[in-house]
């Protein structure tokens, strides 16, 4: 038979610390640890609570409660007339895990290392020019919006409240149908509407429901890097790079590449990253090959609300509302930090959509969908965008003035387009974009290198410059140290005061 | 050479609205209808700008800018000296789209069906008894919630801002490392916690991460229909269902069926539905075979905080953080709509959690985090969960006993439990619970079955019932109705007035 422990032999039990009191966790916790660290082995036989108790000086009722609550546990084993032993058990697994753990970090499952790199990838830009999108001043949803919000909070509907719809608040849902039949000619309704947290969230549940495993998707080329990594690590679907050129996707090569790819995902109204609108002889053949091929398109119309010239483009989904999946997104015209968004899918696929996010997150939070959905209804969405399309339209233009006479235009120069909130400034054949960013960046400039948005082979080299949330002098002095960093790397010497 | 279009041939030119302002987008929008249905034909000529200013009685440079931008979209083509004709195209396969349409429905992609499934079931219960999870009165988070709201989201942090950190807001990455190291004994830093939308992201994240395309993971039989669902339709990881007992998982059972498992997600503080916590012995035989097969263990800890006898379990995270992934929710103890939770990571997988979530939805919203983060270091989160805790414990008593007293135990019986906000009522053998739901529904009152949670061929019938959101009243006034309903089913007749 085990020798039998007394109070003495455990010299832990020295730290119950009275002052703090909890006196019987204390006393569980200090067994169960001397149980782990084997100070008491299994089957060892425990003073009685009595005889515990008189020598620790604790009310026998603590002494009780410990045990039972390390009986409850399987650290104690407890049999009436017989008293209590620490729990039989055939190992120490636990010591044992440590020890092996340090000696042998454990191997990581198999898609950890891919999304570490996505991780890396996404890393968010610091907040300076030329990220994009950091409301500022005047961007800033004002008053409206943060009344509007204290009130729902505390009596309306953004009260805390228990599981919602998980295809979005209905209200929300009704103000974004309205608001995109009126603004964007798609055809809809409330129940055709998925409330997302963005357009990421959007493009992911795309690929969930669009795409069986192994099945393709045509992507454009270059594309934004959200959609080609989902294709690239979520276990689902597969990307053809589909070449743009300046009418947007080039549908033929999409036709010779992939006839058979169950979908397409594209920005038909201001490509990304390159800022052309795809041509209506383009629209209709890539309509066209969908409706022949049982094809989805994926639209994703991430900043048509900040045009600058001429009417929008209307919306693919109002030509062939039936294959087509519309998606857009607040984090433009709002802010990034609310993230809220939508998707609008045919109506036989609405339901597939909302179980694909009842998975992946059950619901959108409650509170901002309603303060949003009053916001829209009440009208104040549509004046915020028109001020924030002029503010952005004089950062604009003064970005792109302030570009053209510190950088000679053989050098580097600007993509035409008159839409969104970010300007492609293409640079010389030759120069490293990513060592340009990483330069850029280690001058306080924050911009990104396009030649990753490409299909391997196809690059070239570019930077995507945000105008959102800057001030014309934040921008001025960011382009004239990236001017810097650019000539530098050409080889060109820095005039004294820049070029004028 | 195709005929010249003149203003007259235009029926549709007619419906312009002078009244309603924007003449020239009215304009635009009419002749891409027209070109549409084919009432303009490609390659055919328009008027001149001037004659159709003339003729409409509008401003030239109107109709200018309502040619460009038809030009710009592709369904005008401009020459010089040669006028402006209707881009030509091989087809209209727009107008035939829609026909094909009509005709025969598009076949839906191959995941959706398995989606639309999902959202049935998981379709949101009505907020009446015994619905999981109503914050009502009390149980609410009060003023000091709403009072750091509005005054964090005018000037703090919690404003309107850019793309956050997708792991999550440092202020509250740290609250909860600290919480979680206090109350349950997790050992982690605020490196390895990564925000999360609530307990389902938590494991959609998990399946992600730590199984690669077909790796098999261990399931808990009975379990949370959240987890099952995401691995027969997520396209990654496949379940092996392991059966619990009064001890929780049977390890012994699970090393039988798939010694080679490369995770087990398990719920041991209170397995979820049937409430028993997992033994110290069955904690030490999960964490040794995981050591020894280098598995992980997720660890879904939902709702710890409400125990109402003796002391939590400590996590098995704070056993072996370098092998389990622990996974807990502020829905439970806050509530549902707030969509906040956390994942804690071993140190060496945090950066492939985080890839994860960047690819799902970019990050999480940035109010509430801070909001949250000063919540839990002023300390209110702790006091709000002893409140709550004592308000609960007193639902559950008063719900416990007016079940006995209605229905006689041989046809319902408790389930012991000393945890969370639901009870579990088993069912006589032989009793449909799905149906009793269904009945229960149309007499108001919501409970889940519980069969449905059990993998095939070993169900028993029982229900879930939530105490957490209702006042006394409404509970037992739910607890007559349901009980009319079971001895229905069971072909009792009900005693007048109810029995007592």
């Amino acid at each position: 038979m085990p020798r039998k422990a007394n109070a003495i032999d455990l010299p832990a039990l020295g730290t119950l610390d009275r002052a703090a009191g909890a006196l019987g966790r204390q006393l569980a916790q200090t067994l169960r640890e001397a149980i782990r660290r084997g100070e008491l082995k299994p089957g060892e036989l425990l003073p009685s609570t009595r005889l515990l108790a008189q020598s620790l000086q604790l009310s026998r009722g603590t002494v009780v409660e410990a045990f039972e609550q390390l009986v409850a546990e399987g650290f104690l084993a407890s049999r009436p007339g017989a008293g209590t032993r620490v729990a039989a058990t055939e190992a120490e697994p636990a010591t044992a895990a440590r020890k092996t753990a340090r000696a042998q970090p454990a191997a990581l499952p198999a898609p950890a290392a891919a999304f570490a790199r996505v991780a890396q990838q996404f890393s968010t830009l610091p907040h300076v020019p030329f990220a994009i999108s950091v409301p500022l001043g005047a961007t800033v949803p004002g008053e409206a919006w943060r009344r509007l919000g204290n009130r729902l909070r505390a009596r309306g509907e953004a009260a805390p409240s228990g599981y919602g719809d998980p295809q979005g608040a209905l209200p929300l849902r009704q103000a974004i149908a309205d608001y995109v039949r009126r603004s964007r000619s798609v055809r809809c309704e409330a129940q055709q509407v998925i409330v997302t947290s963005g357009t990421q969230q959007g493009l992911y549940l795309c690929c969930q429901v669009l795409l069986g495993a192994g099945e393709r998707a045509w992507v454009e080329d270059p594309a934004y890097s959200g959609i080609t990594s989902i294709l690239e690590h979520g276990a689902r679907g597969a990307a053809v790079r589909v070449p743009v050129d300046e009418e947007g996707l080039d549908v033929e090569a999409g036709l010779r590449l992939a006839p058979d790819a169950r979908a397409a995902f594209v920005t038909p109204s201001h490509q990304y990253p390159l800022g052309m609108p795809m041509s209506m002889a383009r629209r209709r053949a890539l309509l066209d090959w969908a409706q022949r091929a049982g094809a989805w398109i994926v639209e994703d119309d991430y900043d048509s609300e900040l045009r600058y010239a001429g009417h929008p483009f209307p919306a693919l989904q109002g030509i062939a509302a039936q294959r087509v999946v519309y998606l857009g997104t607040f984090s433009k015209v709002l802010y990034p930090s609310l993230r809220l968004g939508y998707l609008i899918a045919p109506p036989e696929l609405a339901p597939a959509f909302t179980g694909a996010r009842v998975l992946m997150d059950r619901s959108p939070p409650g509170a901002d969908q309603h303060v949003l959905a009053a916001f829209m209804a009440e009208g104040h969405l549509e004046r915020h965008i028109r001020r924030v399309r002029g503010i952005y339209a004089e950062h604009r233009r003064q970005l792109m003035h302030t570009l053209a006479r510190l950088l000679p235009a053989e050098l580097a120069w600007l993509q035409p387009s008159d839409q969104g909130m970010h300007l492609l400034l293409w640079l010389k054949e030759g120069l490293d974009d990513t060592q340009v960013a990483r330069q850029a960046a280690a001058a306080g400039v924050a911009v990104r290198a396009v030649s990753p948005m490409f299909a391997p082979g196809g690059a070239r080299p570019g930077l995507v410059l945000g105008f959102g949330g800057f001030s014309g002098e934040q921008m001025e002095q960011a382009a004239r140290k990236l001017a810097r960093v650019i000539r530098a790397m050409a080889g060109e010497r820095q005039p004294p005061g820049g070029r004028r």
